[in-house]
């Protein structure tokens, strides 16, 4: 069982620019930061625009930023968002479907699952967010020299 | 998120002998009852029998059926057993994972979701096994016509 590649980064996202609150940050900053393809974070920084939880800054020292605080911004919601569907068994497919107990536990288990990160914020993971930009620290250090203008 | 194909079709096999607990069920029966591959189902009731949850039967009318009572078949230990794993994230290869608040968040959602399944057992959803058994019986009926067998 895994959460999809596109929820992944989505996280990943708003945890960079949570870290980075100060400033606007470039997609090709982010994904030096964690050694993942421009072309697919375009995308996933695109949709997090639509669904109202980064936004875009034009111009020369333009990027993105978080576009509310990172206690606005539920994980629940974000994973909601981000996965292509919860139908974790095919019982659509399924002869027994409809007298079958089964149904009903997995609904029971996504709920729960679903709830432990409707009670987490952006902010609550960004708990040690010292540590995050230590950690993160020595790539934007590397994207600044190539383009000096993500800190003008 | 889904759970995988394998534990779809764990699940199915252990609902179609808890079923038809009172015989062996072949498994092409068990196939052609949600019509699915009959190789696939082979690995599936194979590593099963390793498990220790259901028993074949040789001879004349033999076949497979549970091992042991459908009350004491955790259905935690079930998707435990056939999930290939529980990475939800791909934290491993994440620069920030030593610091990131997402990791116990993760950790926290999977088990209040396996929580759910270990408070349930198989007898649990077989509960409407009358109506389960008339939902596979016309597809057991074309099993009993091209094998007769299977009900001796």
């Amino acid at each position: 069982m895994r959460l999809t590649r596109y929820t992944d980064y989505a996280i990943r996202v708003l945890l960079h620019l949570g870290t980075h609150q100060d400033r606007t940050c470039s997609i090709s900053e982010i994904a030096r930061s964690y050694s993942i393809s421009h072309n697919h974070l375009m995308k996933v920084v695109h949709d997090l625009g639509k669904a109202g939880y980064v936004t875009s800054v034009r111009g020369r020292s333009g990027g993105v930023r978080l576009a509310r605080p990172a206690a606005e911004i539920n994980l629940g919601a974000v994973i909601r968002h981000s996965e292509d569907g919860f139908d974790l068994t095919d019982c659509a497919s399924c002869i027994i479907a409809p007298a079958c107990g089964m149904t009903s536990v997995v609904r029971e288990a996504l709920a729960a699952f679903l709830g432990v990160f409707d009670r987490y914020s952006l902010a609550d993971i960004l708990g040690r967010r010292a540590d995050l930009m230590a950690l993160l620290a020595p790539r934007v250090a590397e994207e600044v020299r190539v383009h000096p203008s993500i800190l003008k």
